[in-house]
């Protein structure tokens, strides 16, 4: 995280933020699965190999939590108060995530708006693509921060 | 896991299906967001207690994959070939998830229809709802699954 946090007023439609990249390796996507989501198409590589992927892909909610991890170190500005979503409206793993692959993020502001049940907070609407090293697109998220406004002086 | 892996002609709108139930301890909700969303409020008790939740409580995403766990361990059938998701339409935490929580979650089969881009494969929109162990919901996910139809005989 660099800079000042943000406030509400901070953002506008049309920023863009780019995250550092991070690498996915077979250990980490194994220990995910093990833990969250236990089937052999994360777990298991013969089984994988033979599988519907023909090898190990990590779990879209690995990629989730990786892509998590890489909004909170550049992927959007560091938020007043703590980065707190209101809600994702869509997530979708278009490709799978395979040992080796190197993601990173990038993200557009598509709306603010003042929250109207808490006057003292917005509302902060980003799209946020997530793409391996070869720039194909293997997780795309559209999701809503919930952000405090300055405090009227 | 329990019972036969379905394909896509097994499910069908209105069947219902409940996990057993995880706890949410603080170590557990500590470790996740030091690797994956790392902010005092999922990390540092004595940051979370000043903070806007009044004390710790558990990434988004860590719930996420907690349902993810749930849903592989009775939330869903098993699903012939591996329970893969063809995308997550909306993803909601409408109250926090704090230490010594007790998760179980409930779906429900909202719609089935053939692949029109894959015939071997048919989609299973299901919506799964994350509760703590005073029946509050704590996340609530409306998704896709994409299931390989039976082979015909």
């Amino acid at each position: 995280m660099t800079g000042a946090p943000f406030n509400y007023e901070d953002f506008a439609v049309g920023q863009r933020f780019a995250s550092p990249s991070g690498r996915m390796d077979a250990a980490a996507i194994k220990e995910f699965a093990a833990e969250f989501d236990p089937q052999p198409q994360h777990t298991n590589e013969p089984a994988a190999a033979a599988g519907r992927f023909g090898g190990l892909i990590a779990s879209g909610w690995h990629t989730a939590a990786v892509t998590m991890r890489l909004l909170m170190t550049g992927g959007l500005p560091p938020v007043a108060g703590g980065t707190v979503g209101a809600g994702v409206e869509s997530l979708n793993w278009p490709r799978p995530v395979r040992p080796g692959d190197v993601l990173s993020v990038k993200t557009e502001i598509l709306e603010t708006r003042p929250s109207r049940s808490r006057p003292a907070y917005g509302l902060v609407r980003f799209r946020a693509e997530t793409r391996n090293e070869r720039g194909e697109t293997v997780q795309e998220m559209t999701s809503t921060l919930i952000v405090p406004r300055r405090a009227a002086g």
